[in-house]
């Protein structure tokens, strides 16, 4: 500890994040089934020793990755700003932004391989869950929603179920174009439920 | 030909269909990479000789599986009737189940395998843009949509996105409560935005 011990730890923990960095990106790319620590280890210029060091089995390695992924993505999120009815349009795009790149490509990659993995499934599923609430508070506040008004929860939840079902049809083809004219007519949807610039309560 | 060709052909015809069928139920359960011809040959009851006859390599099998889940989402999509502003929340329930199904499970499976395979790829993407024109085509038919008022198409599209959106959470736990609160809240902003027995312009 102490004086001698810090930079090693230093450079153990900057090993660490370019592995977890590595698997998200190996996992947005090749699929959970091209998805290996020797893989991820090469990939992040690790020697394989190392990387099973830190992470002893594949489970381990893309189960802290998804934590990464989670981690991410609440932070873009939250990065998003200015937040309001103001700034509607821009909070929709934003949300839906981040279920587009490759982030949300990793983790639809280890949410399917945690529909049939054992191993893998209670974990996703309870970090999804995590992920899944930590999104809707950000969203809430981005767009400015009173959930104190009944339905907006729910509003705000199908914008978020959409948001993730226009990012599952970004996965086979770039439909950037069609994607731009539906977040368009939903923030204008959005603006007469929830109130904004264009009329409404707020 | 004639008489005696045709039992010999029903009977080809049915163990062509029992082996699609048993390709989705496969694909929906185990995924892509628990997905052969011999584990469909058996659950099909089917020797892997005759499976081969009819389907050569897997991509062949889970090709035309695709097609055979594409065909079914179509056929079960036209069912869902009554159609019109009247019935809207049925209608609404009616588009987000077929995305809750085991083949959205299984068409998802095929999906995420395909953005990694190239084999599958093309055959899958083209497959996915007929299989959305048809789906965008049933629920404008079954909302009572009138696509000539601006706006109408995107809304369609993104009520489609969402219900793509909640099949996907479904796939790791089964949030059917959160999604009925979610249905009724958009069927009301959509009677508000397409008209609808609540008020509107229908």
């Amino acid at each position: 500890m102490g004086a001698v011990a810090a930079p090693k730890q230093d450079r153990s923990r900057a090993t660490r994040m370019r592995l977890l960095e590595a698997a998200v990106s190996c996992l947005a790319e090749h699929g959970w089934a091209g998805s290996t620590v020797s893989v991820v280890a090469e990939r992040a210029g690790v020697s394989r020793g190392a990387a099973q060091h830190h992470f002893p089995t594949r489970e381990d390695l893309f189960t802290a990755a998804v934590e990464y992924v989670a981690e991410e993505r609440s932070t873009a999120l939250r990065a998003l700003v200015p937040a309001g009815p103001a700034h509607r349009r821009q909070a929709v795009e934003g949300i839906v932004a981040l279920y587009t790149g490759p982030l949300f490509r990793a983790a639809l990659h280890l949410w399917v391989a945690a529909s049939d993995e054992e191993q893998l499934r209670p974990r996703v599923t309870e970090l999804e869950a995590r992920v899944g609430r930590e999104a809707h508070r950000s969203a809430v506040a981005l767009l400015g929603a009173d959930e104190s008004v009944p339905g907006v929860r729910e509003t705000v939840q199908g914008l978020l179920d959409m948001a993730r079902g226009l990012g599952l049809a970004t996965l086979l083809t770039d439909d950037g174009r069609r994607r731009a004219r539906v977040v368009a007519q939903w923030s204008h949807i959005l603006d007469g439920v929830l109130g904004g610039p264009g009329g409404g309560t707020a």
